[in-house]
């Protein structure tokens, strides 16, 4: 069997896990987010800020995928909602099996919304269904404005594009426009917020939005 | 055959092919960096103000390795150095056989340093050897000072650490002693490095060291 043959198999085998995992969430009406970006983006601080605000409005749990230590979970936890860690011992991303195995672990009964916060990279968790809802991309204005050109392939299965650490523009030499630019040139449906966990900016328009996704599948 | 016997025969023949590349670049007394880091921690920036202060003093090349786009290769070249690109075409790391057909195509008879930049990942590139002298790991302050914890195989087989983006330290709640701790954890024979593209901080450091290991293998 050739390596081609091989990766084709294991890709039809995560579809195919994907496809009960979505089954399974759409039956309970969970609304699913996949958050995809490079380590360090900052997409546990999105997610604790989120879990700040709608708490006590939306019912939420969290899984939290890491190559190693349980470190974001202890973190999650913090807020009192449930949270499944997924310890990928150097995978380099979140399978559906994996996902599918942390599903079992979460009361997810009358959970509205279910945060999936992928191993940080952004090439590889691009290829992996995991029976989300959504796929959202956290990108850092830190990283640079040619990161979907470099990286396409993520930003073109995305639904949106959180580009967090705002408050640290003025001392970039980043260009926003050109950042949203090459974004949309990539995949022109892409929704995009602008956010800053230290100052709260943006914040307010992420969660409507959430919460706009999540109520409607009610 | 299983898929665990696969990834041994790739690696098994990742490292044979990485093990000819070391063969001839220390034929030819050249000192191979293998820069590795997540997207937009500035690696190429790093390039940059190094080829910048050495040209002159030392003959370098540079490999570039990207998933799409010859971006960083076109930056590089208006240094005058010679530059290969590597399109991996979705790949999340460079394997030896791609920089044997690189090496190939680059000019390296009294060339004395070569910095390879990988793609930009923090998982999959530590597991293949492509024949370099030293693999370096860059870190931008603002990807957080968990990093070596939470990627550990990366900081485990590197020779180096570069700390970039220090100019943003006042504006990030980022501890740079956890960061030294947390790394040292990982790897106690760590060297380090503290720099800022944007100041120049640190860089004459930086370039004494690769000078220094660059100029013991003449």
């Amino acid at each position: 069997m050739s390596i081609i043959t091989i990766e084709r198999k294991i890709l039809e085998k995560n579809d195919e896990i994907a496809r009960q995992n979505r089954a399974l969430l759409e039956k309970l009406s969970v609304f699913a987010i996949n958050l995809l970006s490079s380590p360090g983006s900052g997409k546990t601080s999105l997610l604790e800020r989120v879990l700040e605000r709608l708490i006590g409005r939306l019912k939420m749990a969290v899984i939290e995928g890491d190559v190693h230590t349980d470190l974001d979970a202890q973190r999650v936890a913090r807020y009192g909602v449930p949270v499944a860690q997924i310890v990928t011992h150097g995978g380099c991303h979140l399978e559906a099996k994996l996902v599918q195995d942390a599903l079992v672990r979460l009361p997810l009964e009358g959970i509205q919304t279910l945060f999936i916060e992928n191993v940080g990279n952004l090439v590889c968790p691009a290829n992996f269904d995991l029976g989300e809802t959504v796929k959202v991309v956290v990108i850092s204005t830190t990283e640079g404005e040619d990161k979907p050109l470099k990286y396409p392939a993520i930003f073109r299965v995305a639904h949106a594009l959180v580009i967090n650490k705002m408050d640290l523009l003025p001392y970039l030499s980043f260009q926003l426009e050109d950042l949203r630019r090459n974004a949309l040139d990539v995949n022109p449906a892409l929704a995009m917020f602008e956010t800053s966990c230290m100052t709260g900016a943006g914040i307010d328009e992420w969660c409507d939005w959430l919460l706009d996704r999540a109520s409607s599948r009610l």
